[in-house]
């Protein structure tokens, strides 16, 4: 088994545990730093092991176009490729390619699109995704899925699922030891198609599992019900996945409902547009109210002398000040995206921690 | 006396040194990195510190337009402002306001302009040059001037000499004992307005002498007889600077020349484009092939799995391939810049000091 859990709370789901991978144990639960084209924007790897990052999430479909397969094999796979020795996690690019809408043709057997930037065309399947991966070498491969958007009809999210459900199916036939593989639950903000997606997806031998499709604009109370329902009724025994998720205050929510493992964009492309997520004074993590958000931009911060956060000791808040860092912003030096990203992650990575502190001490 | 030589070369006009500042000791020949802004672009001061820089340079005009006195005041000055405690050099901004030809008035009483971002109107004068410098409380400040450019009529170049040894003794009433303060020569390409500069400028107390207006767009074999004639003609106890310069080879040859200081976008701007400096095996640096260009966007380096260059020890090349450096700037990756930067830097900073080593042999 590759997945352990070490507590639960009595409080809420959630729950603290460990996840075995050929590069490291992750502590569950975690978040992934988003280095789609093998670089999390603007950092090193050596900077997020310093973070305290333990895993980082690339795209197959970015990878696989640029730099293609031959140079990541040549490499050695793509730990050796980006400087990073423990666990990744790639994506299937399914989601990727969806987003496409105008570019893409699919159909039961795959799905086909057209690269923007070279115009060539590419088709991915279910078994190319998971051959893919095998040569990118990570340690968490995600099957190829259908995300069905918002909104969405009932007939299309229908065929979305035993799309997913079929794809599901044919991908585990690629399953090797090295890799663990996931598989994802669609459905989108339907009850009946989560709940038919649950249950075909799970039956199946996977190592961990996703609920997809969340999060694609859909507004709040539409997602919740999803998320607080479908997250208990995932595998106790197996790492649960909420997808491209969330806000600060709801990766808590979402961790009280039983989710283990999150990425997201948010912490790091608003760093680069200059939002910094920074922690309230004895604010308890448990209430929406427990950070605030920064915009550096504002003119209240252009003789500002203290840090970005007092209470964060990241390396951007023990050197450098508001004041400074909304200079590097204003004048466009790249320096301003490295400062930020390094803070907002410290910021998400910091609020793991806690949360699985929270959990050891029966206190989430 | 703020200046030291230690050792001059038999072989050549070339001298070692120590120029002494509040911020501490700098051994000439040097390089100093460019942060116009207060930042080198895309990396830390303390990665400028592990590199080798000893001092950096940073710009007046455009630290008075953004963020402005107020804020560096408040911050404590410039070495608080950008987190960097070594000597910092200021240029006097007469160079910047120069190149935007069509937005200034020249008087004899300074420089009239209006900034582009804002389209305010600001109005520079030796004395506000002086002062603003003394507000960042920088190192070494060079006086306002006015570079003439190339091509330039004789007229006009002897009008801009005389306007420049009228504002050198208005700026020398401005001296303090914190501060180093540098005499600017022109006179363009003409030899007789060099040397009637050169009498006017070094008859002045100044604390160190630089030739300006050099590398502006005119030829080499314009460029050279003027550096190779006036460089030794420099007060022998004094550092002498040559502003805005040069090619890896150009520069050796400038020291060769009797030159100590130097700075230049060139290793910083080329890296951001991708173009990289590597060493050649065995090759002397006193000739003109020491050194190659890579540039790195070239398809040729899309499966090279070997370092930038395998003689360097930086950072870069310590940790990352030409595939995956490659792949970061064809995929437009914010790291690609920072990588480049650190190698360029080092190669330059490796360089002053391969020419240090070589003075103190005997052997440039």
């Amino acid at each position: 088994m590759s997945y352990k859990t070490l507590k639960k709370s009595s409080k809420s789901n959630a729950r603290l545990g460990l996840l075995k991978t050929v590069h490291g144990v992750i502590k569950t639960p975690f978040f992934m730093p988003i280095a789609t084209r093998g670089s999390v924007k603007a950092v090193t790897s050596d900077e997020l092991k310093e973070l305290g990052a333990q895993v980082v999430l690339a795209n197959t479909y970015h990878l696989y176009l640029r730099p293609g397969l031959k140079v990541i094999k040549k490499a050695g796979g793509l730990h050796k490729f980006m400087n990073w020795s423990g666990p990744i996690l790639t994506d299937s690019g399914g989601f990727q390619v969806f987003s496409l809408a105008h570019a893409r043709k699919i159909t039961n057997r795959g799905v086909e699109f057209k690269d923007d930037v070279s115009g060539q065309k590419h088709k991915l399947t279910p078994a190319k995704v998971m051959e893919i991966q095998k040569v990118l070498g990570t340690d968490i491969r995600m099957v190829l899925d259908e995300c069905s958007g918002y909104p969405v009809s009932q007939a299309k999210a229908l065929e979305a699922v035993d799309r997913t459900t079929l794809w599901a199916k044919q991908s585990l036939r690629y399953r090797n030891k090295k890799q663990l593989t996931f598989g994802i639950i669609q459905g989108a903000t339907d009850k009946k198609l989560r709940q038919k997606s649950l249950e075909e997806i799970t039956s199946l031998p996977f190592n961990g599992f996703a609920l997809g499709g969340l999060a694609v604009g859909e507004p709040e109370n539409k997602m919740w019900p999803i998320v607080g329902e479908f997250a208990p009724k995932l595998p106790d025994d197996k790492p649960r996945y909420l997808m491209g998720f969330g806000k600060p205050h709801q990766i808590v929510q979402a961790v009280k409902c039983g989710i283990d493992m999150f990425d997201c964009v948010i912490p790091t492309r608003n760093a680069r547009h200059g939002l910094f997520y920074t922690w309230k004074k004895s604010a308890s993590i448990s209430r929406k109210t427990f950070y605030s958000e920064l915009r550096i931009k504002n003119s209240q911060y252009t003789n500002d002398m203290k840090p970005i956060d007092p209470c964060c000791d990241c390396s951007t808040c023990k050197t450098y000040s508001r004041a400074y860092i909304r200079h590097l912003f204003m004048a466009g030096e790249p320096l301003a995206l490295r400062l930020a990203t390094i803070h907002n992650l410290a910021f998400y990575l910091s609020l793991m921690k806690k949360m699985r502190s929270a959990v050891s001490l029966g206190k989430l």
